[in-house]
């Protein structure tokens, strides 16, 4: 892990972007150390400097936890292919209109999402040998699929917050009833691009005695900002 | 409004007990006044000193709100009739058999809240007379029905926090969409008397801009002590 740069917040919270092999990721820690780690990942497509992101890791680093993201492969700074570009597009496309896009999740976003799991476990890795980072780790973010099959796989991570879980792929639909860790799952419940009740039978599905759901009116991007502390309250009773 | 009984709780609440014509009620005050008021219903059929409504209202009023809560005609210290007993042994029968309940809710529960809301409007006038308490009102209880209709005849309540609201007459189903103030409506997700996909459809129904879903895993009285914690916050957004 290579640090690049190094920014000092406002807040006490100091920002730097990394390298790990061909991993491009951002670490955000609080000025007290050690502190529990969240990863914080994102809709898939997305880079790791999109502005609702950067502000989520900030607010939740300012509240005692260290925060690291990564760029999926094919995204951000990362070489991207024709072909993902492609897939990606036909996919934002269907759930645009509203056709069907199980078939672009099983074939594309599969076989991503087994990628993203070895390189945040290999980013996760790296930064528990940093000193500043402590206690356990939490996952909270956008990319729902990512976020099963981490809390299947992966025993270091004691709870975690999704949210906008309407399209995921079968294999970790399935895989749900095998999350046992304590969730928050947050919903907007006008989400044009995540059918609500997709979302509903998800959060049913999983496995963990304690889960909450928290829905909201409004499309994607509508999330009220009241769900930001109580996201920061939900990861405080499971890693302080 | 005449005070009967006063008790200092540890943490310096006042707790007293008031009669108010025929309506016996109880009262709780932090220390600190004039305190927003919050209207604490039950479950139809429950006394006012039920445990878990005396311990939501002890609770709320340690964090800085006066709390009242009344008994219902026909239930706790009041009088009660032989044919309002048959109904409520009715409803609780058909309930747990899982039989329909339509019919019961419409005759014998859609008068009790008319009656029950002119009974709270009686009391809130009473309440606001009181120096200890000021500012905004709201309303916090398990009796659905009664809050949706006290929420669109009162306009001194600015927000409310109902729970299970599977089971609610017609008529507040359709004046659901007429209630537009803040909402934090729980549900709790296995809940055998409170149908899940009829609260859903209530919470779908408000017309409320800001109204917010948290549900959680378990029966009926499941519900995890965090969202006592949540509830007060959501007060403190809107009644502070």
């Amino acid at each position: 892990m290579r640090f690049t740069s190094e920014q000092r917040l406002d807040d006490g919270v100091i920002e730097r972007e990394f390298t790990l092999g061909e991993i491009p990721g951002t670490l955000w820690t609080p000025g007290s150390a050690p502190a529990p780690l969240v990863l914080m990942a994102h809709n898939n497509g997305l880079p790791k400097a999109e502005p609702r992101l950067v502000a989520r890791a900030r607010y939740t680093a300012a509240r005692g936890y260290a925060v690291a993201t990564i760029d999926a492969a094919g995204c951000g700074d990362r070489p991207r292919s024709a072909a993902d570009e492609q897939a990606r597009a036909d996919l934002r496309r269907a759930m645009q209109v509203g056709e069907p896009v199980d078939e672009i999740l099983e074939s594309f976003i599969g076989p991503l999402v087994e990628n993203a799991v070895l390189e945040w476990q290999t980013t996760l890795d790296a930064l528990l040998e940093l000193p500043e980072i402590g206690g356990p780790v939490g996952y909270s973010g956008g990319w729902a699929a990512l976020g099963i099959r981490l809390a299947v796989v992966e025993p270091r991570i004691a709870a975690a917050g999704f949210f906008a879980g309407g399209y995921v792929p079968r294999a970790q639909r399935e895989e749900a009833r095998q999350v046992t860790i304590p969730l928050l799952f947050l919903l907007q419940w006008d989400d044009e691009g995540n059918p609500r009740q997709r979302a509903l039978d998800l959060f049913d599905a999983f496995g963990s005695k304690e889960k909450t759901l928290h829905a909201n009116p409004g499309g994607h991007t509508g999330t009220p900002w009241f769900e930001l502390e109580d996201g920061c309250r939900f990861l405080d009773r499971h890693l302080k």
